[in-house]
């Protein structure tokens, strides 16, 4: 049996071991994010293809978070609170692996979008919201790295910001296609790169959450205050 | 110390309590996508305002899972099959939490559809392909119940049903959406909807992979047979 010390010091080395892999997967996913974006404004079909391969490699960088984690937890037998860092740990990359997923959705959707005719500025709306959310969950990840609650607290604030962006995409969609039916299949598929970007900022504020729940013991009470991500304009077409 | 066959079996009895409550979240969850899809068919919207607040209950059971979880590793320190046999359970009960949201985003729609005139045949659809979404997710639980690969590999298979309903409701949509403006807004609530119930099935394919995983030691290699989730329609209205 080993040192007290020597088993709390290896559980930290492993921990470091991880978290840089989360980190790594962070950058992947916030890369994928912007040139997924990217290609979107700029039809850049090169660009989109990139991005859906790359997700392979987000994604196994999950499995080998998560193959890592187990290893830890049945090698050194973390306590109580060790453990839930680790268990945290395994819900980030869970969050990074979606967001990953949402990128490489939206690259998809490139070279179907296309095929059709332009809508005026919408794929500058997206990007504009794209580089918002991205830097959201940079944030995210950093108040993990640092274990900083305030900051954490600040990304739930924000994403409120992230919530306003997409129900005013969401408008301007709609007028789009009620000015000419010719928009409307582009819209819809621009409307759901739109709420999958806004999803990456409810996993950004998911992290934010955990990371509050790791550094003071308990998950954040009450609801955040969060702009309906439902725009109720039902009327204006009903 | 306890002897390794005291271990064995506190294990294997705290496993057991811990995938009664995974189970019981499954029921929960198959109940919220049924009652949110016929609330939805019928602008119910005492049901639906049921179903939203059932998510609290969802959500607290995946938070008990997990600890649960924790505590199950902290304490018997299982062997590197059975702490597989555990994280495999948070994962499960991580999907089941995310289809409980989108039941609930489901719900919230209802009384912002209700204001819209009704889209014909449209509910009808998207209550069918919930039906069908439900079953998978009740049959991948059920493989992981029985650790049966092959009726995990039958789920696997079958989510392309769900993915071609998913494509048929899109045209639909479109159609009407083309045929009359005024059900743009509706058509991208309902487009949404159908979108998030396509989700569902991938969760339990998600959900029938991690039994592969479980009973073969190896994740299913090649990409299961999917039709595009993204109908390629774009001449149509481009």
């Amino acid at each position: 049996m080993n040192t007290e010390k020597h088993i709390v010091s290896s559980f930290d080395r492993d921990l470091e071991g991880v978290q840089a892999m989360v980190m790594k997967m962070g950058g992947l996913v916030e890369a994928a994010m912007l040139d997924a974006a990217e290609a979107l404004d700029t039809r850049d079909v090169e660009l989109a293809a990139r991005v859906r391969r790359g997700d392979k490699v987000i994604d196994e960088l999950e499995e080998r978070i998560h193959e890592e984690c187990a290893r830890l937890i049945a090698l050194r037998a973390p306590t109580a609170s060790d453990l839930r860092t680790v268990l945290t740990v395994m819900r980030i990359a869970a969050n990074l692996e979606r967001c990953g997923d949402y990128a490489k959705n939206l690259a998809k959707r490139v070279p179907v979008l296309n095929e059709m005719a332009m809508v005026a500025g919408a794929t500058g709306s997206i990007r504009r919201m794209t580089k918002t959310v991205v830097l959201l969950l940079k944030d995210a990840l950093d108040a993990y790295i640092m274990r900083d609650a305030h900051m954490a607290q600040d990304v739930r604030m924000r994403d409120q910001e992230v919530d306003q962006m997409y129900n005013a995409i969401f408008r301007e969609f709609l007028t789009h296609m009620l000015e000419d039916t010719r928009n409307i299949s582009a819209c819809m598929h621009l409307h759901f790169i739109a709420k999958n970007i806004e999803r990456v900022g409810d996993h950004a504020t998911g992290i934010a959450e955990q990371v509050i729940y790791l550094v003071t013991g308990a998950m954040p009470d009450e609801e955040r205050p969060k702009d309906s991500a439902i725009p109720s304009i039902g009327t204006e077409a009903g």
